[in-house]
C-alpha cells in the first residue's frame, strides 16, 4: 500500500526528516511517499501560518486521492486541516499529533506535550480537548523555533530535554510526546535519557494508516465528512485548489 | 467607530443581507464597513469550504487593521478563521457563532442552534465545546442550502420554522440560535411566532465589538494570538496575502 | 433607553464608584440609573451576605421593571441572585461577574479572575463552571475586604497588583477579569502597568445589556424563568418585597 | 443527638410530612426537631422564591446552632441556601435534595430525579452539576405544584406514577429520586409498584446529618465556609436575622 | 442490623484496625461482622493486587448474603471489586473510598485523598472521575507501604503528616480523607494537628449502609447490576467461588 | 513478531473467531497466537464475569511475558483486567474495546457501540469515559447473549442489524463499533450493508499493538504500571498466578 505523507509547510528538509521516520516503521509492503506542501509558510507555528498552509495540504490531498494512495498523513502536530481533508478524501487521514496522542494513551495513564514556541500551547490544547484527551494531557513549550530543530547548531535539544525533565516531575507525565514533526529523530535518544515511552507521532501516524487500510475502514461519508459537489471559486484561491 | 464586517464568501448578496443586520443595531457613532472576501467559495457549508475562504478572510482583516477598524466581526456562523485572525489583529475580532450563543446563555438556560446543512453539524458543535457551552447547547440542521436562503421561493424559511418546533419540544430550549448568516433577517418574524427569542449573530457581534472597542479592550497578544513576525512564503498563496 | 445598574450592598460610596464606571461606557442615548440596595450588607463577601443581600436587590429589580427599565446590571461579581432577578424581570439582567468572563472569552483563550477575599473564591468558582468557562479561567484572591478599596489609604492595590503578576505567570492568563465591583476604576492603570488586559465587569455588564436591548431579546420565559403568580408570603419577609 | 429539620418554607402541614419522614429512619438516639421556617413564601418553587426563603431558613440554622443541634437538614429539594447556611453553622447542614443524589449513586449508576413543575428543572440541574453528578442523572417535571401534594384529591400521585414508568424507559434509569420533600410519603408505595429503588430525599439527609456527627465531622471553616464576623445590616433585613 | 465488614486482604491486623473505626461509630443496633479474605494478596497497592483480591472478596461477599447481612463494607480505598459485588448482593455494597468522598462533599468545597504509593493515584483518579468529584478532589502519595502503617516504628505517620500539610496549601484543600483503610486510627488526632476534618472511609461506609438500610434501599437490580443466573465456570478458579 | 491473542472466556470455539480475525489482518511478519484462558467463565456478560475472568488473564499475560511475546491483545470488548495486565507486563497491552474507540474517532466524529446485553452497557460507559470518548461514543445492546454469537441458528445478527440501523438515525452515528469479540465475523458484511465504517476491535487491537511494538514503545513503568516485587499470595489464588 502507499501511503502519503505530507509536510504541509515548504521547508523541504523537513520533509527529508520526515520521511525517514515514517520508513522507519513502514511495514514490509507500505510505500511511503513524501511530499512537501507546494505553497504556503515555511513553518507552521501558531493559527495565522496554519490558515495559509491550507491550500497547499489540500491540492496534496487531492493529488493523493487521484494517485489512489490507501491513505494521507498530515505531518505537522497541529493536525493542520485534518477536518477539511478528511472531508474531500475516501482514504483514511490521519494527523501526526493526534496519532501520537492516541499511541500515548495506549501506554501511560498521563502524559505530555512537548512543543516548540508558546503560541501554539492553546491550539495544541484545543485538538486535546476535542480528541477528549484533556483530563491525561498536559502541553509545554520548549521555546524553541520550528526550523531550529533543522540546525544542528542551534541549544533546541537541550531546551527540549530540560522541558521533559519538568514534566516527568511536575506534571507527573508517564509519556512524552514531540510535539513536532521536526523532533522525530530524537525520540529514541530522549527515552533511553529519561527512561520513559517518548512518542514521536510522524511514525504512530504511519502505522495508524495501515491499521484503518488493513482493516478496510475509510473515513465516514455521513454528517461532518459528506463527501460534497465541487462549488464554484472566485478569485485567485480558485486558481490553487 | 468604524466596524468591519467581513462576508468571508463571496456572495456580495448575503453581504447585504449582512450589513443590514448590522446596520440595524450599531450605535449611533458606529459605522458599519460590510466587505464581501475576494477570493474563495461563494458559501460556507462545512470544513472544506472553511479552509479555502481564510486566505480571502484574511486578506480582509489586514486591510481593516491597516484602516485603523475599531474592530472586526467574522460574518460566518463557523467563526471561520477567528483565532487566525486574532492573531493578525490589533483590534477585537468577533465571530457571528460566538457572539449568538454568547448572548443567548444571557437571556437562557438552554438554547438550541438551527442551522442549514447536517454536514456542518460537527463543526458547530465543536466551537461550542471550545466556547465552553457543550452543556446548555444543541445544534440541529434544517437542511436548507445556505443560498436557498438567498431565494424566495425556497422551502427554507417553513423547514427552519419546523425546525425551531421541534427544537422547543425534544430539546426542552428556551432559545434558539439561527445558525447561519443569511438567516439574520428571520429572526424577528420567527420569535413572534415561536413566542420565544430568536438570536441572530450578526448583531450581537456588532454590539460585542462595540462592547470592547468601548472598554478599550484589544486582543491579547500573550501566548496564543502572539503578534508574529511576516514569514517567508512559498508558492502561489504568497501572492495572496 | 435607560439601565437600571443596582449595587445590592448598601454602600453608597461604592454606588458612585460603580455609576462612574457604567457612565463611562455607556452609548450616547444610554441613560445609567445607578442605585443602591434599600437593604442587606454593607459589603458582599461570601454565600451569607449573598443571601442576605437578596431581598434589597429584588426590591429594585421590581422597581427597575415598573419604570420600564431597559434592562438591569447587577454590579456584585457574585452575580448575586441573577436568576431569581431574571424570573420576575421582563427586560434583561445581566451580572457584572458573567459580564466580564464574557468579555474576556472574546479576546483572550485564558484568564484569570482576581477578587477580594479567598472566602469568595469557591462561590466564584461555581458560576465559571455553571457559565461553562471552568477550562478556560482561574480564581485567585488578593486578601483584600472589599471596603478596603474604597480606602485609599489601604495596601489593596498593590496587593491587586502583586497578584495579577503571579497570575500571567504561574496561570498563564492572557487577560485578567477584576473580581469585584470596587475596582472598577483600577482596570485602565492596571492594564497600563501589566500589559495586558484587565477587564472590569460593570462596564462590560452595561454594553452587554445594551445588545440585548438593541437586538430587541429579552429573559426568556420558557422554563427557568417563567413569569409566575404573586404567591403568599408569611412573616416579616413579606413587608419586604 | 438532636437534629433539626427545617422546612424552609412557611407551610406546616409539609413541616408534618417531612417530620415523619425524618423520624421513621431516624437512629434510637436520635432527636428530630422539626421547624418551619418563620417567614417567607408558602412553597418554594423555582428561583424566586428559593431567594425569598433564605432569611426565615438562615434564622433557624442559627437557633439551631444556639441550641446545639448537632446537624441540620433543609428540607427543600432545591437545597436553597445550602452553601450561606454552612457558612453560618459549625454543625453540618445537609440538603434534602443532595441526600437523595448521593444515596442514588450508591445503588445505581444511573437516576432520574422526578420533581414537580418544569421551571425547577434548571435549578435542579445546576445543583447536579455542582455536585458533581451530571453524567449519571436525569431531571424530570411531573408537572405538579407543590401544594398539590398536600391535597389527596389532586392527580399528583398519578402524574408522578407516569413520570417514573417514562424515566425508567427512555432514560434508562436505575433508580428515582423524588425531587421534593412534600412527596416523601409516596416513596415506599412507588418502590413498591415500579420495582426499583425510589429515594426520598428527607430520610437520606437525616441519616447523612448522623454519620457526619458520628465520625465527629464538622462543615469545614477553611475558605468557602470561613466563619466571619458579623457585618452591619442596613434596612428592614437587619430586623430578621 | 449486621453489616459485613470486608477486608479484601488478607493480612488479619489490618482487619482489627478496621473493625475497631468500624465499632466505634456504629449505631446502637448494628452488629459489624468484620472478615479478612480467604486468599489474596497480604495488601492491596495497585492494579494487579486489585485484581488477585477478588475472588477472596466475591466469596465474602456472597457468604454475607448467605447470611442475610444488612449490607456490606469493602474496606480497601481503592473499593476493589464494588461493582461485580453489586452484581451478586441483594443489599446495599459500600466501598471506603466513596464513602469519604461523599463525606467530603457535604463538608468542604475542594478535599484531598492522601493515599500511601504513588502507583495507586491513577486508580483512586479513575474512581473519583466516576464518582464524579473530579472537579472537587486531588489525590496525593504519602510514599508510605501498606503495610508500614501496621507497624509503629516507621515514619509512616510523618510522612502523611506532612502530605496533608502541603495539600491543605498547595490543593487549597478544605478537607482531607485518608486513603487507606489502614490509616482510620489516625483520623481523629491528624484533625486536631491540622485543624480541618480528616475523615476516615471506614466509619464513612458503615453509616452509609446504615442510611440505605434504614432507607430501605437496596442496589438496583435493573442493567449493570441486573442479578444473573450462575454460569459455568472452568479450572481451578471454579472451586474458589 | 509474536502477538498474544487472549481471549478471556473459556470457550475454545470463541478463541478460534478471534483469531481468525486477529491473522486477517496481521503483517507479514506478525505470527498470532491464540489462547483460551485456561479457568473462568465461559462468557463474560458484566462485572461479576469480568471479576472471575482476572486470575485466567493474567495467567496467560505473564506466560505471554516469559515467552518474549511483543505485544498483548485482550480479546474481550470490555477490555478485562487491561490496567492490571499492563502493571506486569513489559510488552504493550490493547485491549479490543479501546482499540475499537480509538480507530473510530480516526474516521468519524460520532459513533455507536453496539454490544451484547444491556447489562453491559454501564461498565463500557464507564470505560468510554475514562478513555476520554464520552462526547462522542453512545452504546446500545442488541439483547444477544454472548454465546449466541456463535450458534448460527440465532436471531442475533437480525438483532444486531435493528440495533445499528437505530444508531444511525438516533444517535446520528457516524461509524457503528462492534461490542463484543464474538461479532468480529460479521464487520465486513454490516458495512456493506449499512453504507458506513463498522469497526471490529481484534483486528484494531492487534495493529495497534504493532504499531507499538515498531515504534519500540513499551508500557510506561512510571506511576500507575510500576512494575512490583512478588507480593505473598495466601490462600488458593496463590495456586493460580
Amino acid at each position: 500500500m502507499r501511503i502519503r505523507v505530507i509536510n504541509p509547510n515548504t521547508t523541504a528538509s523537513m520533509t527529508e526528516t520526515i520521511a525517514r521516520a515514517a520508513r522507519e516503521v513502514a511495514a514490509a509492503g507500505t510505500v511511503i511517499d513524501a511530499v512537501t506542501s507546494p505553497t504556503g509558510p515555511v513553518s507552521i507555528e501558531g493559527y495565522y501560518d496554519e490558515a495559509l498552509s491550507l491550500p497547499g495540504l489540500l491540492i496534496e490531498i487531492r493529488r493523493g486521492e487521484a494517485l489512489g494512495a490507501a491513505g494521507h498523513v498530515i505531518a505537522c502536530f497541529d493536525d493542520t486541516g485534518l477536518d477539511a481533508a478528511r472531508q474531500i478524501a475516501a482514504a483514511p487521514v490521519v494527523g501526526i499529533g493526534e496519532a501520537a496522542c492516541h499511541a500515548a494513551t495506549l501506554i501511560a495513564q498521563r502524559f505530555t506535550v512537548v512543543t516548540t514556541l508558546s503560541r501554539s500551547v492553546s491550539a495544541l490544547e484545543h485538538n486535546i480537548l476535542k480528541y477528549g484527551f484533556e483530563r491525561r494531557a498536559k502541553v509545554r513549550a520548549a521555546d524553541v523555533p520550528v526550523l531550529a530543530l533543522e540546525d544542528e547548531a542551534s541549544d533546541a535539544r537541550a531546551r527540549i530535554d530540560a522541558e521533559i525533565a519538568k514534566a516527568l516531575i511536575e506534571d507527573r507525565a508517564e509519556a512524552i510526546v514531540l510535539g513536532c514533526a521536526g523532533m522525530a529523530k530524537l525520540a529514541r535518544d530522549l527515552a533511553a535519557r529519561h527512561g520513559c515511552p517518548v512518542i514521536d507521532g510522524v511514525g504512530a501516524a504511519v502505522k495508524l494508516v495501515e491499521m484503518l487500510a488493513s482493516l478496510g475502514l475509510q473515513t465516514s461519508k455521513r454528517s461532518g465528512y459528506e463527501r460534497v459537489a465541487p462549488k464554484a471559486l472566485t478569485g485567485p484561491v480558485s486558481q490553487l485548489v
